[in-house]
Order: structure tokens, then C-alpha cells, then sequence
């Protein structure tokens, strides 16, 4: 089958890979749809040694499976869990110990023609939802993972830094709390996106010191937490929102004065993300920045390398 | 009247500084005891650039006050709030904007014959304390500050990572808990004080990785970070009790991927470190290291900089 091979963190396009077998548990998904997300960018520049097909968010239908799944479409949770071990006995699959992860950890990726995945990762996508609009559903299950760890109240004052595109959907999903949004970002096209939403947004020279009570790095670079850290009142919470690419180099003893929380943040609830997107809550159409087919893919990657693009699609249809 | 004085990093004994005049609201305190601090240290290596008379961990006697508090024996909560700032009126006067920190910030501090704090900043001290261990009201608040921050159960397992002044502390009130608590150290002479208190100790090497679900740093260096990190479990919580000297570099994406919260922790509940002293839950002689008069204060924190040296305390009498 077609597919991009990542190895030796060099990306390749293949078009005799053997097509994926499905383990016990597993179903066979014919991928529709995927998106270049950054963490495969970063694993192109070595995050993770990782060698094998990538690509994690997808939607796709179902050739081999459990009957009710078969000929329907799909989206899937990317952490393929063992089930037995501490972290699934207490609900954690996320956490699992043996877990793989698609197109990450052990487990061939979306950007091919088929792939596996136990079935009980996948979750049926609504007719309210089009392919495009659904394979964003990884993504804002992740800013919904925020919800998930912080409590956020209406009153609260929250700083967004960030406006790509992870950026993008935290601030949309964040908005629907009411809570008190400013979006902080370098790319005014982007921005211009969130006003069209009514988020409000500024620059960084606008941003008051000492003023929020919660702030989101989605920028994934020491930049970003710094600018984040010093927009936080005392005893403020601080959201990890990305991986970071090396060492992280930071002012320890600001978080300690100022009793900061930091949580680390990943992967979140996919049922409440495909709720949001039948709901038309989250509006991803203008995030979509080029499309390709999968016999492009290299030249997709290149595009998503480029500063200021939004989310790069493949097309395997 | 005698003091220790730090200008440019460096200390020097005085004999003729000028004793402070209590301004309205302030008591004036003739100083016993003082204890010297980490933080005192890292004054010295430059960690904040204060200049003035050092100190903030004293026990003192009122001259001039409120006449309940004059003759009384006291210790002083170290951040002089101005009561009117949003931080003084939503209950946080130790995050007050406007504050002074004795001995730290903008404040002489307690290594002196007297010193001034706000009345309101003063606890009484029973008569059931010596004046030795109530020297170590403060350190003590600090190391209660981490059960006012982080909600403890029985059941968790706790990793104390610094067998130190702070550390040694920090394990006595986990240990009124009844957590699941074990120190990690390098000084065999330091982790046999808790062993001989019935606290779990252990070398680094033995530490089971991904097993812990809180985790607090009291070494302030960025080793000492980095055995906490990875003996937490995903989703644990990593308390940073120390302040470092300079920037911390760390894996953040090993924070976000495994969802760890990192919460910054300072001073603590006076009235509750005072309750523990007063019913001895907390044992504090083994920590003494070594008494000196005011006089020798610069041979004091000569001792105090050695490797392996736990408390040293100044006798102003």
C-alpha cells in the first residue's frame, strides 16, 4: 500500500508497504482523511526515535472489525493500552505502561492507506460531522484535556499563548466555558481568525504582568512559558499544552515565590470532542490551510514546515 | 548595634548600625535567636540583590508594641503586607504586591540585636517551646505550606528528595500524616536522623522509577528536580520547596506527556507550625548543628556553607 515512512528521522513516500494486519481486539480502518499535526513535525526533527509510518489524526472506515463498526466511519484514540497493567485497572489507558501510540510508539501511523487499532479505541462519527471537520477530533480532544485537569470558572482571566494550531482550537473550546479569553499571538492572519470568533486577542507588549489567573502555552518553545509564567498572578496555574523539543530552561524560583501550578497536559476525551464538533461549536474550516493527496505527502510536509500554515490535510480517497 | 550586614554579596559584622525605629503598626523586637537559612546562602551567592542586615528565621522578645505583646516571647511571619493591595484583600497577604520580606526584600532582617516587623505579622510563643526550637517556626510553616497546596491521603506515596535543613523538616510534618513517606539523601549521617524518627529512607539508586505519586524537591538543584520527576507516576505531583540559584533546565515534554502538575511551594501557616512544636510532633535538637554568638556570625555561616552542616544558630543574649 501507499504510505509515508518516517526513519532515521528522513520522510519518505512508499508505495509497497504491506498493508496492516489486524492483532485480536483490532480493527482494520481504510484511512479517509489525516492531519499533519506538530508533533509529527517534531518527530521528523527527532522528538521521539521513531521508525515506521506516521500520522495519528485520521478518520476512516472500517473494512475488518466488529460488525456494528464495519462499513462506517471512524475516528480513533491514538493510545493503543494493554489493559491489564495499574494504569488501565484504574482508568488511565491514556497512561497505560506497555501502551503503543499511532504513528508515535510502536504502532504504524495514518498516513496511509490502512492501519490498525484496537476497536475499541475507534468512536463512530455522526453524519453532522464532514470527514474534514472530524479529523480535527484528536486535536480538540487534547484542548478539551484542559478542562478535564483545571477547573475553570467563568470568572477566571485566561491567557491562550499561541495562535497555530492547537492554539486555534484550545482558545474555541476554552471560549465555550465563558470564562474571561485573550489570545496572545505573532501572526496576524491567525489572530484575525479568533476575532472573526469574538476571542479576543493581543500582542505581547499588551499583555499586563501578573494579571491572569491560568495560562496556556501551546507554543511548545521557552519563549512561550516565559511569556506565560510572568502573565500569571501568584498561585496561578500554568498549562503545558506541547512537547518541547530538547531541555527546557526556566526560571525556577519565580514558580516557587509565586507558588505557581504547572500541569502538564496531553491527550483528552474524544466522545466530548465529537459532541463539539456535531454541535458546530468549534469552527475548524478556516484552520484547514491546503489539502493533498497521499501521493503528495512529502510536499504536504513541506508546506507544514512553513511558518504561519495552519493544518495541512491528506486526502487518500 | 551588632549585626550581620550583606551589601554586594558580601557579609560583614557591624557594630554600630543604627537600631530600627518601629514605623506605625510595627513592633520593635529584641532578638535571641536566629537560625540560618538556604535562602540566607544564596543571598550570598547572589540569588536576589539585597542589601541590609540578613536573617528571617528568629525567636524575640517584645520592647515596644501592643501591650499584650510587650515582655512576650514571639516569632514573626517574614512578609510585611500592605493590607490594601488586591493579594492583602483576597486573604494572600504573603503574596502581597507591595510587601517587604525580612531579611530578603526591602526589610533588616533578623540577624541583629532587634528588629521591627508589623505587630499583626507576631505569634506568641508557649512557654512549652524552648527558645531553640521555636527558631524553627518558620522552616517548619514552610515545609505545612505543602498540605495547605496538596491534598494528602493515607494511602499516597510520598518521596521526600533532600535529606537537608528543609528536607529533614518537610519529613517530620509529612510523616504526621500517615502517608506512605520515604527520603531519598546522600548524607548517611542526615537520613540516619529520620530512620531513627521511623522515617523510611533510601538511597537514590534503590529508588523504584514511575512509583511515587508526590514527589518534593528540597535541593533546589536541578539533579535533585530530576529524581523527583522520574519517580513520579504519570499524573503525580512534583513539589518544588526550594528556590534555585539561576535557571532549571528539564525535559518539559517528560511533563507533559506523563501530565505531571508541578506546584511552587513558600511560606507556610505559622499557627500550625507552632501547634506542631508545641506538642513535640516534630523534633528539631538532632538538626541543631552548632550555636554561635552574634559576634561570630561570620564563622557561623562559615559552618553553615559546609557540606553536610544542618542548622546554625546565632544567640544574640
Amino acid at each position: 500500500m501507499q504510505g509515508l515512512w518516517l526513519e532515521d528521522q528522513r520522510l519518505q513516500f512508499c508505495t509497497d508497504l504491506p498493508q496492516p494486519q489486524p492483532a485480536e481486539g483490532e480493527a482494520l480502518v481504510r484511512v479517509l482523511c489525516a492531519g499533519i499535526c506538530n508533533t509529527d513535525l517534531e518527530l521528523l526533527r527527532g522528538y521521539y526515535p521513531y521508525t515506521g509510518v506516521i500520522g495519528h489524526e485520521f478518520v476512516g472506515v472500517v473494512e475488518q472489525g466488529p460488525a456494528d463498526l464495519i462499513d462506517q466511519r471512524v475516528v480513533g484514540e491514538i493510545n493503543a493500552a494493554c489493559g491489564v497493567c495499574h494504569y488501565c485497572q484504574i482508568g488511565c489507558p491514556t497512561h497505560c505502561e506497555n501502551r503503543t501510540v499511532l504513528g508515535i510508539m510502536n504502532h504504524h501511523g495514518a498516513f496511509a492507506e490502512y492501519l490498525t487499532l484496537p476497536a475499541k479505541n475507534l468512536h463512530l462519527v455522526s453524519e453532522a460531522i464532514s470527514t474534514e471537520a472530524a479529523t480535527f477530533t484528536e486535536p480538540i480532544a487534547a484542548a478539551l484535556e484542559i478542562q478535564e485537569q483545571v477547573a475553570i470558572e467563568r470568572c477566571d482571566r485566561i491567557l491562550v499563548v499561541g495562535d497555530g494550531k492547537l492554539g486555534q482550537l484550545i482558545a474555541q473550546t476554552l471560549a465555550l466555558t465563558g470564562c474571561n479569553l485573550r489570545v496572545v499571538g505573532r501572526h496576524p492572519e491567525k489572530l484575525a481568525h479568533l476575532e472573526a470568533l469574538g476571542i479576543s486577542t493581543t500582542r505581547e507588549e499588551s499583555i499586563e504582568n501578573r494579571s491572569f489567573d491560568i495560562a496556556v502555552d501551546c507554543t511548545g518553545n521557552p519563549a512561550g512559558f516565559e511569556t506565560a509564567r510572568k502573565a500569571l498572578r501568584p498561585r496561578g496555574t500554568l498549562v503545558m499544552k506541547s512537547t518541547y523539543a530538547g531541555n527546557l530552561s526556566l526560571d525556577a524560583s519565580a514558580l516557587v515565590v509565586d507558588e505557581i501550578t504547572v500541569v502538564g497536559s496531553r491527550c483528552g476525551p474524544f466522545s466530548k470532542a465529537l459532541r463539539v464538533l456535531e454541535k458546530g461549536q468549534v469552527d475548524v474550516q478556516p484552520l484547514i490551510h491546503a489539502q493533498y493527496p497521499l501521493s503528495e505527502g512529502l510536499m504536504a510536509f513541506k508546506q507544514a514546515q512553513q511558518r504561519g500554515t495552519l493544518k495541512v490535510l491528506l486526502q487518500m480517497g
